[in-house]
């Protein structure tokens, strides 16, 4: 057995992941059926006539593109946005992998839990599909935080915890509360980045610039990042579409991000050689806060907000998420002992609140006039004539204050579970050092050995 | 205030930026508003019954996919195939990244001006977001002409006019002339091409040989720009088809594309071969060339060019650009003093003007035997009676001399306008080199600095 | 002309090239024709109204989609994943970009052939564009086993035979005996592997050893293939979908095929760090084994395999595939000589005959009861009354044992030919090295030249 304290992860890995997956097998078996879309009796007996057109109708058609699109934000997206750390790509792309992978599945359980049982029974289809993805999405963001610090198991833990919150939090706000989030600029931006930003600031680390020189980037691994970030960037309009009604809404959303998304670029490059004494362009600005403009518009890029009000939305958050970069996150680590990886406070926490700000005013705002018959079509309560813009408004202000709570209440929770020393977290000396957990090759032939580093583990090993 | 011959950008760049968003934002609030299939009343007023077939019919269910294909293109296609330079792979992704960002809320706009105002008001919907990504599509390849030699202010000033002479192009061709060029081998590439090349030209720099070492790959650099080439290749199909008439038109442009891309693709490997001594492939005409049968389709592939018309057409396109790559580039820098970094002429400019021209013959060669009823659908004026084959190909030859005319007219002043000293543009000692317009990390731990380049804004600092 | 012996591939690669596209060109003209989606006037001639519905339903909205994510894999999927060898990456994108464009030609021609002329000619559409990249998946699987050590004559050459003999293999299965294999467990890849893995026995090298220290990863390296990797993983559900019947078969089997991945995945983790002695990942069965999953469900996936189901077999293919890795691979090459590059065999090999077995099963386990009407949906021959499940799951495991010897046939055969000492393979000395077939850049500046080895070619000239 090996040391506690070590990082070798030759038991807890394999051990945790079995478990997990045959706990999930269990309950797959138990609780999931296929919906009425993609069971072989129950959407055949549905057909009205014989043509194909009744085929045609499937909601795959309709939801599979746009699931598509946002698979590949969760998995190339994310998972390469945070590969621009030098000796850490491993890692970013490849516990990104491992945390998603389990986190849809778990989300698929957990959301189908608490979103309608159908007699005892999860039902799945391509918008659980997607729905499941955006669960994991929150759990991604707030591995930014913790990023080149947590040991896999570490992550997996945290996900469990993170993703049974996210579907309490999302029911609360969607099914109790009743309001708009189809984006997830409360449900996924804000809970995931004040979660992760708890369990960061309970797993403070003091001596972490023992690690510094290996918490930046080098040419290469920026262009790696700069993969993800576009591909987030490009696929935003289908993220914040993807759950929406069919028709108008879901065009509308697309096209709101779209404007949105492009008015942010501009504000990220102006304000970041503001920012810079030389005028010189910084690639973490680049990365990251060109896409702010994208979480500030997952609540109210449904509405009618117009591509004027997108871009508006979509030019301050650049603006304030640059200036967090500059300005916020040294003042966070330095004061409140908030170590931010990523700088999700910038990419989603900041712009997360403003999407839900945003939100409120512009569902307080809406009216007959605007939305004719659509209205019903965006706001789901008018059809039961309960419907009022200004308490619309109200409980959309009051989803983002409990969405900011569960965030706090869970991350201070998840993060002193992750601080029991079981896992194998790194020490601060190797921190974001993709060596610790992977076996590391070479650089090429005729190159000195960069990777040669010894770590605990062997250090260990060395002297027993 | 900076000296004016420097390249810091503090001033130039946020100011340019943020008084462009603006002037961008107050017209789309005066001019612009959703199309009938994103607004919420004006979609629910036309839904002639409850169900959801209407909703289906959206044409966001039929031009989002294309859409997101061509945006990918524009973004990683454009942007990553330019990273091939070894020390500008931060410039070529990010100012892709800014002046696409511009130019497709600039191209919506004037295209909106141009292609139809209803009750003096743009209407917007996914087809102009594809047909703003097309705009944004020429204005990046013109980048590839001056590609290392230009600030970013310098770029946007000159997307402000490409994009704005693009709108006048393509009105005069498709609304005035009539003529088909779905897939843009005329607006889109010829167009491109012709202005990026006059652009550089008047740019000519007699001492560019002092940047000579950085304008050339590293191995990673191009493995970096394959990932542009692969995308631009596969998703070709899309950008060809994207807003071609739905049903066959649409599926038939797609799969002439594929046809003559893979024909190309094999005239590639075939005569980059050839044309080195040793038999060894090249690089530049893989990443390159094998794109030319996408251009070379943009007009006719629409019609009923068949897979075997489009693979010769293909097969030509490959081999006349990596000819040019060969032999012509060399000639157009050392006499014609263009000095086209990506080699635009053999990638756009040639198979461009090729693609009008096989568009021209096979409209000339139409007919109703072959088209039956689906004449009309192609070809726009059938059902005014007006049409005639031969005049029709005709109109298509006049409208690559209008295109022509105008890119070489538009790339003149653009390039005078862009000539002016005041625009931070790099010295010919620093071309081709991220260090002056980013903060640039160093290498791995272990190596020494690479980019330890003392930039002239530097240089500027310590002497006074 | 140059030596038998030399790499040199100035007259060999254009001539082939050149051959080959003249010749499918020619053949493409006499035999291939548009199919009713495509052609302007059949198209036309089936309105039965003038309304856009009917354009909505060109099987081009219901396809297209899946076909660009199939796309996406064969192109950047597995070009890029093969991109993990130190100085390999040129080739592995470039010629797998080369057999790719030339193996989706040729298989059009040859599926056509085998699944149904129409009057004498072959019909094209995108469902014939989905199963020519299909077809050429296979070779690209193949391709896997011989990396490194094959010169692109020799590939060109094997995609000829394969891509024929994968179109007879599949005639037999699908067309005379009637099975179903959508996602091409058995047509694919048992076919793919089975095949390769024969033709790199018979091209057998005792002395591979001479390139050993080039035959593994860097760090960057093992970053590109990630991008591979990760592509693969996610569009893998649009794979195995991309030809079912529309509607319910076509959602089940992605949803199938999304969870049994991610089933995998957590297992590749798991027993990728208990089978090292530190308990450190190893990127090699990150990038392979995590996809076992995709590859297990490829005939099952459109059955009612159920979640549940589809984790198990998910589960069971990840270890198999990491046990291959560590403990199989090393016995194939010491022991049956068979040196398999990318480890094919742990990845389609051995997932592929799992996901035939599963298919069987599952297949002679489905009933009316579970499937209702849909059960003439997924397995044809219900309408027809001959249907039994029984028997339906023995032909599943003939078709399994037909595919096999087809494979080991054909890449006997092939791996003969391929012997012939005409094609410039590499020497053993120089396999696994870009610098023989490609003009590869120095390193950047500062850095000493790393790809300045001589090769066969110009050892030759510099002794002639």
């Amino acid at each position: 057995i090996a040391n506690i304290n070590s990082t070798n992860m030759r038991l807890r890995l394999p051990l945790l992941c079995i478990i997990l997956e045959v706990i999930l097998i269990i309950l797959f078996g138990t609780l999931v059926e296929y919906n009425d879309d993609t069971h072989a009796k129950l959407w055949n007996e549905n057909r009205t006539d014989s043509d194909t057109r009744n085929d045609h109708e499937n909601e795959f058609y309709y939801r599979y593109p746009s699931f598509q699109d946002v698979h590949v934000m969760i998995f190339v997206g994310f998972g390469f946005l945070m590969t621009f750390l030098q000796r850490y790509g491993f890692s970013s792309v490849g516990f990104n992998f491992l945390i998603a992978a389990f986190s849809l599945q778990w989300a698929t359980l957990m959301q189908g839990f608490f979103h309608g049982l159908h007699h005892g029974k999860i039902h799945v289809g391509v918008t659980s599909m997607i729905n499941a993805d955006f669960c994991t999405g929150s759990v991604l963001i707030s591995f930014g935080a913790v990023l080149g610090k947590t040991s896999p198991v570490q992550l997996l833990v945290m996900a469990i915890f993170e993703v049974t919150l996210f579907a309490v939090n999302e029911f609360i706000l969607l099914s109790i509360l009743g309001v708009n989030d189809a984006g997830g600029s409360m449900t996924i931006h804000t809970f995931g980045a004040y979660f992760g930003l708890v369990v960061t600031r309970v797993l403070y680390r003091p001596n972490l610039d023992k690690s510094k020189h290996r918490n930046s980037s080098v040419y290469h691994s920026d262009l790696f990042a700069m993969i993800g970030t576009i591909y987030l960037w490009m696929f935003w309009p289908s993220f914040n579409s993807a759950i929406t009604n069919y028709g108008d809404p879901q065009h509308r959303t697309a096209m709101n991000t779209y404007y949105s998304l492009a008015a942010c670029t501009l504000a990220t490059f102006a304000f970041s050689a503001l920012v810079n004494p030389e005028g010189k362009l910084d690639m973490v600005h680049i990365q990251n806060a060109a896409l702010a403009g994208g979480v500030a518009v997952g609540t109210a890029g449904e509405m009618m907000l117009t591509a004027f009000g997108s871009m508006i939305v979509g030019f301050l958050a650049g603006t304030i998420s640059v200036l967090g970069y500059k300005y916020l996150t040294p003042v966070l680590e330095s004061k409140l002992k908030i170590q931010d990886t990523c700088g999700i406070h910038n990419l989603h926490g900041m712009p997360g609140v403003l999407g839900a700000v945003v939100g409120a005013v512009t569902a307080a705002l809406a009216s007959p006039d605007v939305y004719g018959h659509g209205l019903q079509r965006v706001f789901a309560d008018v059809e039961t004539g309960k419907w009022n813009p200004q308490s619309r408004g109200g409980f959309q202000a009051i989803s983002l204050a409990v969405t900011l709570g569960m965030a706090l209440f869970g991350g201070l929770i998840t993060g002193f579970i992750l601080k029991l020393p079981i896992y194998g977290a790194p020490p601060d000396t190797h921190c974001f050092e993709d060596g610790l957990y992977w076996e590391v090759p070479g650089e090429e032939e005729g190159h000195q050995e960069l990777y040669e580093v010894a770590t605990p583990n062997e250090v260990e090993k060395l002297s027993s």
